[in-house]
């Protein structure tokens, strides 16, 4: 008889953990539909040519591919074999598992654009599948949480998903955390006006890693990366500079006067201050932070990044502005915003804050306990009035003895029991 | 430039769907967890370990297995081809996606035993995948929605089984239901009594179609099957008889007394009205269905189902009673009692009913509408004290004509706008 096992990098969850995970997103989902957004789902398969290509070299590796049902050898000769993996994947698998929710969501909108309201905002939480090696707190198989709006550039896009980042968190009493925000302009104006234009990408990738290595090794890695001494110094004033969100717009507005495209995001910029004030968004806790890239290439406007201090936990929330969503699928030009909740990480946040609330565990309100045949019945009687008014009750199913009926509302975590011995029957409990 | 497309017999859930499909789901889980039952979710990739042999032959077949992600060609040599896809199939995948919610549920209980407390009421809802070949009605994924009660072979269960299923036929407006319930004993103990003993298996697939093609045609295929017309001869009072629940009890107890499993059958059957009866169930729509077999061979005890008559649509709930749930994975004597609601004819039924209530399709309650800035300011600064009374508001994002923003509210679905013009702004709205 074998003994089960799970997959490495996959995880079953347990009650106890269902329920804390189920209160996180019925408090992001039930934000997500207070501003308009709708929930959508895609299948756990879509065909490779979906997702080939989408997530670069090293995504397509990480890529799960399902074998073709049936006989999957019948495009395969012995002289396939010795051209390699990538030769005979095609003969053999024609479907992969998503990789993440932004592909099959522009897959979706391109597929159904003659029937969608634009701007289309929608919310999406399902599990993504990667072959990355696992390791504390990476996955096989985690789910996403995201939410984007396609078809407008309207900058009040960007307000939204900060207030909702803001009403998510103030939902969960997370009180201490920094919601970080850019924008892709000012970093490619940045490029420009230390004389290293078109080099932004690199310059985001050593920037990424100052909150990790320091100003010293980000400059080693920008000599490395081919900046010039007189591209660093330039860059220097900029690292150096602290103040508030209207300081540094102050700041920025001379520093970048010489970067046309600089000079739009700062406008930008300043539009979603202005417009965050108006709608009354509290500034608490939102940080200007021109160094933010969050390393990822597509994004053309906005960056979000929202971090917990003191948790040792990585970014909780990200996000951007990107120019065109499905043009790898024929159609250009369709702008679009959107974020993401971690939400093992916000788990993991809410358990080292201690902030999951006692009714996040979902256990029954009440055990009824029976000493004999009597209470039993008894018991059995009264369930369906006390379910009627809401709770959720259990009765023991078998008759046994207290101690072992006790010790199953202990170990499930139910906290009330209602004993029914011949006194408590007697009196009506 | 690719057209995208899905993978056949997969889908998107759009808003509307989703929006319905989680009024089903929200309204059976609520219902779940008043009694007492807990979430799990389990990975959707097991080992193939897990799952192979679980299903029988034609389960294997269309299991849909992962390829081994790296170089998945390394074990393969030329001369395994000429084996055959069976040969290499464990060479190239050791993965398989989930096929059911039962076999990962006995996994899970497996892996975790000792942390459990039994009697282990678990309900889960998640989609499994088959290589079926799509048609209507038929998905590759779709959502399976369980819930199961292991460690006790208290008919208290199956009492709350049937509370449970007509507790969400009632919160579903489904007022037109047959819930049909029957017990393995009573198939095996009609066996023995017609001279058949140990070919309920046969008795039942055959009887299994009776609704569909009729005693006649159920005659001829048990014959074709080697029942003898004396079998048949004994079986057709079983098959005439009509009564109410109590009638037919009382006819089984003379019908079935040569037998003593029917006996027992019909002694547990007893006990499952009259439990109910203390319980307080309606027995509106209750069927005892003495022919009820579900073809399911691993059903021990109770059986059940529920149909909707004059939708077209097939049973939509079902399940019943096993002896051993575990044994497969090494943990024998493990009884249990599960049933599961199939969401997807749930959904189809809702919709031929014209049952779905207005509020499940989930859409922002107001629009917002501006005529120019001032109004887009306006209502900006609106937005949020209207959500924190916990309506879902929009403004339209971008400066446009009303008729625009108006088709917007159409097309979405939205009822209710809020015109911004001066007048209303003047007024306080």
């Amino acid at each position: 008889m074998q003994k089960p096992s799970l997959p490495k990098g996959t995880r079953d969850f347990g009650p106890a953990q269902m329920a804390k995970r189920a209160y996180i997103l019925r408090t992001i989902t039930k934000t997500f539909k207070k501003f308009g957004f709708q929930a959508l789902e895609t299948p756990a398969m879509e065909n490779l040519s979906t997702l080939t290509g989408k997530y670069g070299d090293e995504g397509d590796q990480l890529l799960f591919k399902i074998l073709n049902s049936g006989d999957f050898l019948k495009q395969v000769e012995a002289s396939d074999l010795a051209e390699g993996p990538g030769h005979v994947l095609p003969k053999v698998a024609e479907k992969g598992l998503r990789y993440d929710l932004t592909v099959p969501f522009a897959r979706y909108v391109v597929m159904n654009r003659n029937e969608l309201a634009f701007p289309f905002k929608r919310y999406q939480v399902q599990p993504v599948w990667r072959a990355d090696r696992p390791q504390r707190g990476r996955y096989r198989e985690f789910y996403q949480c995201d939410a984007d709006v396609v078809g407008t550039e309207s900058l009040l896009c960007e307000v939204e998903i900060i207030a909702m980042i803001q009403e998510v968190f103030a939902e969960l009493k997370i009180e201490n955390y920094q919601l970080k925000i850019n924008n892709r302009k000012v970093l490619t104006g940045i490029a420009e006006v230390i004389g290293a234009a078109g080099k932004e990408s690199a310059l985001c990738v050593a920037i990424d890693k100052l909150d990790k290595i320091g100003w010293e090794k980000v400059q080693e890695e920008l000599a490395e990366r081919g900046f010039s001494e007189e591209a660093r110094t330039a860059l220097a004033p900029l690292v150096a500079h602290t103040g508030d969100v209207a300081e540094t717009l102050t700041f920025l507005s001379s520093y970048l006067a010489p970067s046309t495209i600089g000079m739009e995001g700062v406008a930008e910029l300043r539009t979603v201050f202005s417009l965050l004030q108006t709608y009354g968004a509290s500034p608490k806790g939102i940080v200007l932070d021109v160094m933010l890239a969050r390393g990822l290439s597509y994004y053309t406007g906005a960056i979000f990044e929202v971090q917990v201090p003191d948790t040792g936990i990585g970014s909780v929330s990200g996000g951007g502005r990107y120019d065109n969503l499905t043009g790898v699928f024929g159609w250009e030009g369709v702008p679009g915003v959107g974020f993401s909740f971690g939400v093992d990480r916000l788990y993991d946040v809410l358990e080292v804050l201690q902030l999951f609330p006692e009714e996040a565990v979902e256990v029954s309100d009440y055990l009824l306990v029976h000493f004999d045949a009597k209470g039993f019945q008894y018991g059995l009687s009264l369930l369906a009035q006390l379910r009627a008014a809401g709770l959720a009750v259990e009765l023991y199913p078998e008759p046994t003895k207290m101690k072992k009926q006790l010790a199953y509302a202990t170990k499930k975590g139910i906290r009330r029991v209602l004993l029914l011995g011949d006194d408590e029957i007697a009196a009506g409990r």
